[in-house]
């Protein structure tokens, strides 16, 4: 029996409030968000997420509105949906204001003559009374707002009183089922007109019902035996120490075992009074929870009150999304993904302050664990590979992309000991040296960017590839591998960690649970410093959109053209466009759009273009252009903006160079384009004219490639306009640091009353190999 | 008298439906957003903004609440609001549902004994019906919403009859005048119960009292001379094509003559009868928009339904904001921003086309100008000043900034020089040179980013330099400039203007009007490739917040870091700390936190130091470590990441220089830090372990500048760690591209069928000065 939360006013604190003998409840107390999705019965409890605060102290019908939207969808969903409501005495305080002034009104008219409604000052108002006033109007609220979802509401007056009888528990008890075995939601508020007075000096503004309704929440949930209680708030949840200091951060996931830590912050936005009713609160709030989850409900407690979350911020928290604080019993083996990030970032640190050869040392050493223990990795890859034959989920392409063979091991292999090679002059390498002055010295270094998280779908190969990019250039290392190769992704993550131990920074590349969204990772605003998505374009466009502040290196779209002069060389053309378009049409260098020189047009050589992508089996759609010249013209495209990705291309007309040109730069998204002619002043001045990221002359759209190119191994493709663009190799995951070394030197010397003058006199760097030196 | 607009059903579209002398009316019809402030009285239509589509027809409950939430706030401000409502359909279709569903049950369970609600077929309802059983519900909802927020609503039910009979206008008019005065929200609709049928094969959802609504409400807009006719729709605004085309841009502005180019677009995800519906739908509004504009009231059409905006849409476009489509009569004389953008970039494809010569010699055009020109600039600049004065909204410090003078224009000049000698090498330079095959050559040449967007506060003396930066690096600008400073940079775009038509590239800088707000320019995604904010770091971070899409370059943060270590020269100590916290204290690189090793507490070297402070009138702050170390502390710092921006510092006291590394990974913003120390292996280790973009050794931290730094001009400093990082020069307006040339080569012709093999052969670049190939 555990003894937590009490009545406010004459209640005495410390009296057992409840009598429900815990064994009997068998709510799932579920161990992980993502377990959440199952809750069947859920009860909300609308705290001051109902309720505005301020001078026009009212209900926050906005949120009021999105929160029985929510409710109305996950009860149409199926389950049992049960609301433990505020606002009554919001509600009410509106309505006696109204008729208080009214009233008034009237008598200063008699006294005074004057009608200013406006001006006048208004009465403090009995909190009791507010409710009781209030309690009608906010259920027919209620009544109107489910209605709208076709949801039967039910209302339910309670006082604490009724929970100590055990008749009446019971009656309360077999009613609710009733209303929720008929797809009633049940609106449960505390019987405020019969409770004992509020005490003098606590805070009116509605806190009396909300102070109850914590812990009639949680009785509530344990006795209806609730999945899941949503508690919310106007908190963002618990932190690990008071809001607003330094080192606050929200806990994500509160284990009781870790009660000790909780530190009730003071908001300092309610006044003096307000701040104790306020710590009290929040203790109050999470006692409950505690014991709601002690009673076997799991508890999220959240901000009901955030303008951007409050429209889904109920049925996210239903879908396992990190919203607030989960109470849980449940304590994972395995550090938190935060924890992982700081890990990752101190080891980091250490990673990038060893010197290249141990770097390089590592690197190799991951190489050979990748042949030595080939056997565990095959068949940790084999569970995987039956895991998804025997679900059945993936297609023929994706099972090829997950399996792993001897051979390529081994290549991955080769390919990770040239990256040891090229690691050698990555970090610490000096790009620019300025005497700024007489013993004032400049430099200009290459420095890891800091945290990395890398995304990436089915092939588990990638995984020691980008581990050896993030070694070889100093950074700290997150992977985020798919469900479908965990087993294979657990044992290549050991083997990293493995070669990582012998310069002691196994910590550097941390692998994330599964279990993690990666919405939620694209969160961790002030914890990774770059996301690098690898995988469909439909994985990095998710991407873009869920990492709102933190950079991703990637592209979304490859809409690649190949343009076909008048004076182009037939075999040439052919060449170029066959292999640019069916070598491998789902890549992003692969070639949507050709156009063709109008002069072109009823010539053998676009004949023979047709012909080829015929006997390629395209499917040709013709530009609104090239249809116009056509008396049977295939079918026209929907948009000049189209990725197939397929063998399917789009063909368009143009008068010219320039208008190649002008189309590339309206339809294209600046990714690999294209001219075959052997006229190298018109060449010359497409690839000077065209802003796309590769522009070539006379070769194939496919080369624009991190391993064609020459860079070693490559990170992605970049459209992005800075930092880095189209193929990205080692130098992508570096940035600068300047580094200043004086005599004590100040601003204040070089003043015109100052002794010293700048030199900004250029020094050499250290010999690097001609072409190494790159921007990166 | 015009006529426009219609009634639907057996009304003819031809008849002219309204007879008011458009003369008589006197609403305001305003030129700008901006003028929108003022509007007084406002008419606020919901259209589907309140109706929700899809199987389940009801109220938008959520977007409801959030209007009223608006149109109460705005009536608290004084403003005259009133509604014309949709959802009377809507509403009541809910609740005849339910009552069909009721009946239905009752008979299907005498005959068949069943009761399963959920599956039963519904029957098609009529409108009007729905209307009636709506209505009353609709206005409770109405009334309970409105009542929190202390505002009193009011009935009125309408036909287009009513507007007909003079003497019943006459009656309206009266009686919604009454009601303004008593501060009475008059909510208005359609009486749909007495209106004839609709039309079969019509759009049942709700859309019959839509169509009126609109013709009603601009009606209602002219009758009652509103200022301001507001009209909710489910789409963005105008499309100058068809929305969904590759095309397609949203009208920010609609002028009447440019009535032709309108597209009606058709919805496709609204079935085929609902797409002629619709189609209907957009055109009536857009008359109804035209008749109410040329009836003397403003109007704006924009989407009510988009999650993200509905919370403030309403009070967005009374701020002025650009949001949905605004109707004007007036047609400025410029182009819009959009315009200035597009001639921008196409200028700007030509400016960075140039040679680097004759970028060179516009901006010593420029620099000419500014000396020549000189008297006009002063007396413009004058005028700025003197209005600065009068109103006296600048402060002194402010009013510094905005001044020019002979001599700054003399150092201007000089500086523009310099800029265009550092320009001759930015631009297509060659970066690596990769032999990929045999007669297939890849070059990576530097190219600008785009199109920039520098926004900078009253000192005028930044639109010159910024634009010689963008000229060097051969980049498209927009300068968005303070309104205190109007005149001067009118003129000094002029001459940046007249310097760039040399080489007829006058458009690739464009001076955007002071009317254009921050926010909306940060929303040109596609069309802006870099905003550089240049002010304070409240502009920074305002932008960083606004910018959604864009990256912005700068920091908005700069808490620096001085540890004086064990090891520490006096002199230099004592140097280094006046100078880094003296020399300038709101710069970004002064310092916040003076770091001191514990051995130096009671010893001559911090007596020194705090009295050297205390001399400097340098309020101190304890961190939590010194305080403890005092009998008797200064006050104790709130939080160790304060930037005092001011004669102001917080002093700490670390055990070891690994412990002010840790302290300045936690507390800092990685700008600048400084270590003071004569032992060399700390200095080197502290360089090394430190992460911020400048670390210094024996220096002051206010060397992190780029003038200093000998980059010459200075875009910002940035403390991203992509890109950019630090003092950012030139380089940091440039991006790369990828150039191959090939003779016909194919990715095929490297396959294991192939017959060519990969070189990756690094060829030497064009000698470059040592250390001005730099990383950018």
């Amino acid at each position: 029996m555990l003894l937590i939360g009490c009545f406010p006013g004459s209640l005495s604190i410390n009296v057992p409030f409840f009598t429900v003998p815990l064994a009997r409840a068998h709510g799932k107390s579920f161990a992980h968000r993502s377990d959440l999705r199952q809750a069947k019965r859920i009860l909300v409890k609308l705290g001051s997420a109902v309720v505005t605060r301020g001078d026009e102290c009212g209900l926050a019908l906005g949120r009021l509105a999105s929160i029985v939207e929510q409710v109305a969808m996950l009860q149409n969903q199926g389950r049992e949906m049960m609301i433990v409501t505020s606002g009554a005495v919001a509600f009410g305080k509106q309505r006696l204001r109204h008729e208080i002034l009214l009233s008034q009104s009237v008598r200063q008219a008699l006294h005074s003559g004057q009608n200013q409604l406006k001006d006048m000052s208004l009465p403090v108002l009995e909190a009791r009374a507010c409710a009781a006033a209030g309690q009608s109007g906010l259920m027919a609220l209620y009544e109107a707002m489910f209605t709208q979802y076709s949801t039967c509401t039910a209302q339910i007056l309670v006082t604490n009183l009724d929970f100590h009888d055990d008749q009446k528990r019971r009656n309360l008890n077999s009613t609710l089922h009733e209303l929720l075995r008929m797809n009633i939601v049940p609106i449960i508020n505390t019987n405020d007109a019969v409770v004992p007075p509020p005490e003098p000096n606590s805070d009116l503004q509605g806190v009396i019902s909300i102070k109850d309704n914590d812990s009639l929440a949680a009785r509530l949930a344990v006795e209806m035996r609730a999945d899941l209680l949503i508690a919310l708030s106007d908190v963002e949840g618990l932190y690990d120490s008071p809001p607003g200091s330094d080192d606050a951060k929200l806990l994500d996931t509160f284990y009781p075992g870790d009660q000790h830590s909780i530190t009730y912050g003071t908001k300092s936005r309610v006044g003096i009074g307000g701040m104790e009713a306020k710590a009290m609160f929040n203790k109050l709030q999470v006692k409950a929870a505690l014991w709601a989850l002690q009673g076997g409900t799991s508890v999220v407690i959240a901000n009901g009150t955030h303008p951007k979350v409050t429209g889904h911020v109920i049925t996210d928290i239903v879908e396992g999304k990190k919203v607030g604080t989960f109470f849980s019993e449940v304590k994972p083996a395995g550090p938190t993904v935060e924890q992982q990030t700081e890990m990752a970032r101190s080891a980091g640190r250490t990673l990038a302050s060893l010197e290249p050869e141990q770097r390089s040392e590592i690197i190799c050493a991951l190489a050979d664990l990748l042949t030595e223990r080939k056997d565990e990795i095959l068949s940790a890859n084999k569970k995987d590979m039956e895991h998804a034959v025997s679900t059945g989920r993936l297609s023929p392409a994706m099972l090829k992309r997950l399996s792993l063979s001897s051979s390529k091991l081994n290549s991955l292999s080769i390919g990770l000991r040239q990256i040891a090679v090229s690691s050698q002059d990555s970090v610490g390498r000096v790009l620019r040296r300025t005497r700024v002055a007489n013993n004032l010295e400049l430099e200009q270094i290459t420095v890891p960017i800091g945290v990395l998280l890398v995304i990436f779908e089915s092939r588990p190969d990638c995984l020691p590839q980008v581990s050896a990019l993030a070694i070889a250039s100093g950074n700290a290392l997150l992977l985020k591998g798919g469900k479908e190769a965990a087993n294979t992704n657990r044992i290549l993550h050991e083997l990293a960690q493995e070669a990582l131990s012998i310069h002691g920074v196994k910590d550097a590349i941390q692998l994330v649970s599964t279990r993690e969204e990666v919405e939620d990772l694209c969160r961790l605003e002030k914890m990774i410093d770059l996301i690098i998505p690898r995988g469909s374009s439909q994985l990095v466009r998710d991407i873009q959109r869920a990492a709102k502040g933190i950079p991703v290196l990637g592209h979304s779209e490859g809409i690649c053209h190949v343009y076909v002069d008048h004076e182009a060389s037939v075999d040439k053309a052919i060449k170029i466009i066959r292999d640019s378009k069916c070598d491998y049409p789902a890549a992003c260098n692969a070639m949507e759009t050709l156009l063709v020189h109008r002069e072109l047009l009823r010539t053998p050589l676009f004949d023979q273009i047709i012909d080829m992508l015929r006997t390629e089996h395209v499917k040709i759609h013709a530009g609104p252009k090239f249809a116009s010249y056509l008396t049977f013209s295939p079918s026209e495209v929907k948009s000049l903006r189209t990725e197939y990705g397929d063998l399917e291309c789009c063909i368009e007309v143009v008068d010219s160079m320039t208008e190649a040109v002008d189309h590339i730069h309206k339809y294209g998204s600046s990714h690999t384009d294209v001219i075959v002619t052997e006229n190298e002043d018109t060449a010359e001045q497409f690839l000077q004219q065209l802003d796309s990221a590769c522009v070539f002359w006379n070769a194939s759209s496919r080369f624009a490639d991190g391993y064609r190119f020459g860079l070693g191994a490559e990170v992605g493709i970049s459209t992005a306009r800075i930092h880095a663009r189209g193929p990205v190799g080692l130098d992508g995951l570096l940035t600068t640091k300047w580094v200043l070394r004086g005599e004590g030197h100040t601003a204040a010397d070089f003043s015109e009353q100052g002794s010293m003058t700048y030199l900004h006199e250029n020094l050499p760097v250290a010999q690097v190999l001609p072409g190494r030196r790159t921007t990166s």
